[in-house]
């Protein structure tokens, strides 16, 4: 058969990035209390494509992601992209997976265990050099410290997602960035609450109103502290209460060493 | 050219549905207050088939659509559904469309004005009797009784949408249904609060607690009060500030006449 | 404290439905092949509210689902619904979970090995009788055989979902329904193709044309033919690859027993 | 009343970016063949905030959207930008948004006229330099060269989309991207198809053969020789009509002036 894919392509055009996408993948990955966790995942694989080929060969990134026996734990990442440049003959392999991660968590008062659940993503990408990005959205309750001043009773308060990204130069643990988000957050979320835990989050959460902005701050200084992290990108976006439209803030940093 | 679709089919298999879903178009619908109003709906479109037709002709169906000059004014959806049932030789025809419709308010002490996005929807069929059903989709919001009881201060809100579907025996805006859910929740969202209605806002949410129990008795109560409607359902569904699941209730009831 | 939710109700208004949405669970179901697979259910659970009574309980149905140990293989539906009925004090008790399922295949000419994944469905409800019903959205190939008859070369073909729903007599597994699907299609689709796989699918596509309402006539004379099948809906949405808008069809039938 | 927003803040943590999201507008926008068309859009506002502030005033981002009075063609960005500078005292401030916009096309044979839908994109930056990008989605058919050459009969095909961004120094109508796209694909797009056209669009695909990445660089050849566009980048997704993931490509390119 004739390898249409090798074919010499005289466009003279390289292609930044092609491959795979919305392909789902059941995994397991690390767990800091039970060493490892089942999950599904969203997968993206791509490479780059040199100028005088036609076209990848789509079916290795397949081959590639099933020889891994459906193990992704971070440091497999870069023995992916090492068998993606070299199978596809590429400069650059990138990696992407998106899971839901899921975590014990005891109410306040009544310590009753329930199960959250947190969306995560690895996102590596090996090149002359090697990247990688570890984040985690955290959703949790803010309270609007204006409504609060301003009213007689009560403040609103909502659902918000803070949108955590760093990368590191000493391993850190999903749970660490999960713990600045919910510290930060005027409560946290649980799956379960009972009556008197209810009572405490309502109360926490009145007596620690939080702007997005004080928000994506609070988190900023904890990433700013933790020396493991060298980049950060943190955002916030909470599903007012009050509005159909949602407010939403935003810092990047990359810290000086 | 054969019409592969009039083959006759030995299957002996009649289709309750066969047509076009998500079909984007830009139309025109009515308006209480500024007579109509440009949106942008989705449509689907179907009809029955009878067993022994192999296909329909899906080309109609967009005929059929284009020959409304992109008005679908609610009296409108009677005709279109007699031509599909004519040129679509059938027995029943079916149509939906889903579009967002805005609404001017006035903040409740300002009075600044914004506009207020709400999801309605159109349900028609026609068969040897005619069905319409009218739908809205209101964003409110909601604060919880059981937290404002037992905390010193402060109570858990949301954003909830409550879902009004309604059959009519006499012609009802979308904007009384609308004015039945934001009647009933703790309070309307607005697109734009200044200060002192946000001050308002809080304050009269916290006066006003209601479960998600109560958010679909209060509009149930309305709808059965009214008797233009002859059938309905209502739902609610809180985005909980906290817990990361939503918290939801339903009614649905075909009143006696 | 004082219990809101155990307040008495004077608006005389009964619920059909009360309970948790959207809620995110990790289980394990039954595999055929493998005994079972980990996955990540989304999960919501209702009950009837009489109308005397202000509230539900919803941390109730935390800890009912908690009590799983995150197994939900379909013989714990009704377990659940039963402490459901009890611990809620309800009539009715309706429980849904959807999840992500995947299946080892091969490929039809290398034999090469990957993973498809389907959505399913268990949706149990609880009340004087019991119902079950058994769901699974297939992804394959159609290929239109009016286009194909017509060209000279080639026929237009795209990605469908087939969409299955049953009530049974007897047990039937998730993998069952899938092949109904899948030998009803142009062709079933795979994660890994190699070259000599993708001409083979491509081949068996155009040998075997199929309009939207072939496949769901195909599916139904299927689900027909078992017997205990005692139930069925079954649709496909094809998402056209000459259109910017899906094709659709349905049937659904009650077998007379 | 005491404004909490214009607080001194000591974290000494400025915010990159602070505003509002997913705010739906009604709006009109230019249109090359009808001067002007009313849709809906998906609007982001946001600006910087000084580290000695504590918030924003998210209220007066709906403000400026309001004197809009719903119009937003492109050259109405630049002053909306220049109040939310000037208004929010930001240093940067930025703006998108989001919108169905529909073009009449003739099919290829019949000439039968109906409505296609392309998602399209405006983003706009107002800092010390002001930067705007143009963005338009165009669905097509690609079928695929490899499964042609291969197989005795037919080839597998989809539907795909593909993105394009551009800077421009120049006005560059959205109709002209579209076309871009659409010359590139195996075949554009029609909401109404005839049966003579059909068989012609089936036809042409089958004889313009085209990978993903075929497909991002012929669309960039376009882009390359159009000298009004400066910047570019161009990606397509095929909703794969044999695999349940999408194959992708993207090539991104700032041309040398």
């Amino acid at each position: 058969m004739i390898d249409v894919q090798n074919q010499k392509d005289i466009r003279n055009m390289p292609i930044d990035r092609v491959g795979v996408k919305n392909l789902r993948y059941p995994v397991t990955v690390l767990d800091r209390s039970n060493r490892e966790q089942h999950t599904v995942a969203s997968v993206s694989m791509d490479v780059n494509l040199p100028h005088h080929f036609r076209g990848t060969h789509m079916s290795r990134f397949i081959e590639i992601l099933n020889e891994t026996h459906r193990e992704l734990h971070i440091d497999k990442i870069t023995k992916i992209l090492q068998r993606m440049k070299k199978r596809l003959e590429a400069e650059q392999a990138s990696m992407e997976i998106r899971f839901p991660y899921f975590i014990e968590k005891k109410a306040p008062v009544s310590g009753a265990e329930s199960l959250m659940e947190y969306q995560c993503l690895y996102q590596g990408t090996l090149a002359d050099r090697s990247d990688f990005i570890l984040g985690v959205d955290v959703p949790v309750t803010t309270l609007c410290p204006c409504s609060r001043e301003m009213s007689e009773h009560g403040a609103h308060n909502q659902r918000s997602v803070v949108r955590i990204r760093v990368r590191t130069c000493k391993f850190v643990w999903i749970e660490e960035l999960i713990e600045y988000a919910e510290q930060s957050a005027s409560s946290p979320l649980y799956a379960l609450l009972k009556r008197e835990d209810e009572k405490a989050v309502t109360e926490q959460a009145y007596d620690k109103p939080m702007f997005v902005e004080d928000m994506v701050r609070e988190v900023a200084l904890h990433l700013e502290k933790d020396n493991r992290i060298t980049w950060y990108a943190v955002e916030s976006e909470n599903m007012e209460s009050i509005h159909n439209h949602d407010a939403y803030a935003r810092i990047e940093n990359l810290k000086s060493q």
